[in-house]
């Protein structure tokens, strides 16, 4: 499994790289910013998901490296963006300084602007059929835009200090907005990319939307046991910014069992796939165990 | 021709109204700022030249409604985030504040992002051929990215301020990324709503490329020359910001016979065409008389 994994990692970061290259030749900062943004680390789980996606359904690798890259780089101008002072305000991102400390903040700004800009571009000339390029960025924008992860975000926000309190429902609906919408969009661009039938994408849909929430819950779990070298971010953030969590709403102890009964819910949605979708459950179990 | 152009503009305001509609039931707050950005006027130049280049080749207004909605939304998302504190720092644009002003930071950041997505999102889901869908799709993107408006964007901020001086071909290649990309794929995504031939898509981008420099040009002069109430916007602020324009490089004399030339040269690219393309023809002469 580990090999898959280095071999789409390795492929997803070829096509980021060949990506920005088309679009070097405007201003140097800005590019710079670009690709620091992109290319200086990731876990690269959403490019994964798309791979992983598409290999168990049996669509060759190269009709994923789009979508791949291109949901990355939404997901990267959106880390530049939930950076910036103004919103999460935060130094420190895979480990290295966030855009606008490294660079400044209206090329951050910029900078996610373009990242977004070149996703869409990415699928719009994909060699792929013209109908699945369309699927592709219909699914990235509404996964991605006022109803998913930018809306999220803004639900996040106001869902941020001393004098707001949610309730559980509206933190899940929060989060599967601002990170779960994103997740399945990943998993959705693979199944595009191999053309599965319907019955197959509601049970990724389910798989994945399991997996953005435990994603989440494992995230917030890290910002208290982790520790900011590991996570390569400021760990306790969100304790100190007052931040609606599930720790925080539920505690630690149900947090955890909410996590099981997820990876529960993704095994069973994967059940009748077999061999071919060991990648994936793999992603789906790291989503849950992993320390950073 | 004024009747056309009004026509245009109540057709462009009613995708955009839908547009926005569709997206309505996220967080409140952000849905807000994007009709702040996008309903509370505007000239709507980008639209009305979608329209009028659709119109001079024949096609139907329906098929050139998404494309000017869409550009639209990409004009208003970089207007949002040109006008944020970290980059042009204004607080006052169509005779309305700003949406940091009126909202907040965050919001406007968010807002801006959400509403170029939409932009996508339309492109993608318009009711034209898979094909043109995806010509729209690439030239709004190349356009509005690296290499257009964002990549025109920075080069603007790296010319600013007392310490840097440009000369006037780095000027105009500025001002043809930062606001001409954009003008140009107007006209371009108009041309693929009628699906004109090579020749004619050649006269018009020749057209576009000069209205794109003479609107730029007129904007210069307008700070030097207009008033904050007539323009909805702060006057003067080029001169405070000692900002790199074509009357501090060349003078005002020079800068006004230059948009004569750039007349005849939108008159020239358009002479074969006869009358159908007359209200094309009055955007351009609009772009040079404009008094906001």
């Amino acid at each position: 499994m580990v090999g898959l994994n280095e071999v789409w990692r390795a492929r997803t970061d070829a096509s980021l790289q060949r990506a920005l290259d088309a679009v070097a030749g405007g201003e140097p900062r800005l590019h710079a910013a670009m690709r620091h943004a992109v290319l200086l680390g990731g876990k690269r789980m959403r490019p994964l998901l798309v791979h992983a996606t598409a290999h168990a359904f049996g669509a060759a690798p190269g009709a994923a490296d789009a979508a791949a890259a291109a949901i990355e780089l939404v997901h990267a101008y959106s880390l530049v963006h939930d950076d910036l002072p103004a919103m999460d305000d935060d130094a420190l991102r895979r480990g290295q300084p966030t855009v606008h400390v490294a660079f400044d903040e209206a090329t951050a700004i910029l900078a996610g602007d373009a990242l977004q800009t070149l996703a869409f571009s990415l699928l719009a000339e994909a060699p792929l059929d013209a109908e699945i390029r369309l699927a592709m960025v219909a699914a990235l924008a509404h996964a991605s835009g006022a109803n998913g992860m930018c809306g999220g975000q803004a639900l996040d926000l106001a869902a941020t200090g001393e004098d707001v309190s949610i309730d559980i429902a509206a933190l899940e609906r929060l989060h599967a907005m601002k990170t779960g919408a994103l997740l399945r969009a990943a998993v959705t661009l693979g199944a595009l990319a191999a053309g599965v039938d319907a019955d197959t994408r509601a049970r990724l849909d389910s798989f994945a939307a399991a997996l953005g929430l435990a994603f989440q819950i494992r995230d917030d779990l890290l910002d208290i046991e982790g520790d900011s070298a590991t996570l390569g971010k400021t760990a306790g953030k969100d304790v100190a910014q007052d931040k609606a969590t599930f720790p925080a709403l539920i505690g630690l102890e149900a947090s955890r069992d909410r996590l099981q009964a997820l990876a529960a819910r993704m095994d069973e949605a994967l059940a009748p796939f077999g061999d071919a979708v060991a990648p994936l459950a793999a992603l789906g179990r790291r989503a849950i165990e992993r320390d950073h």
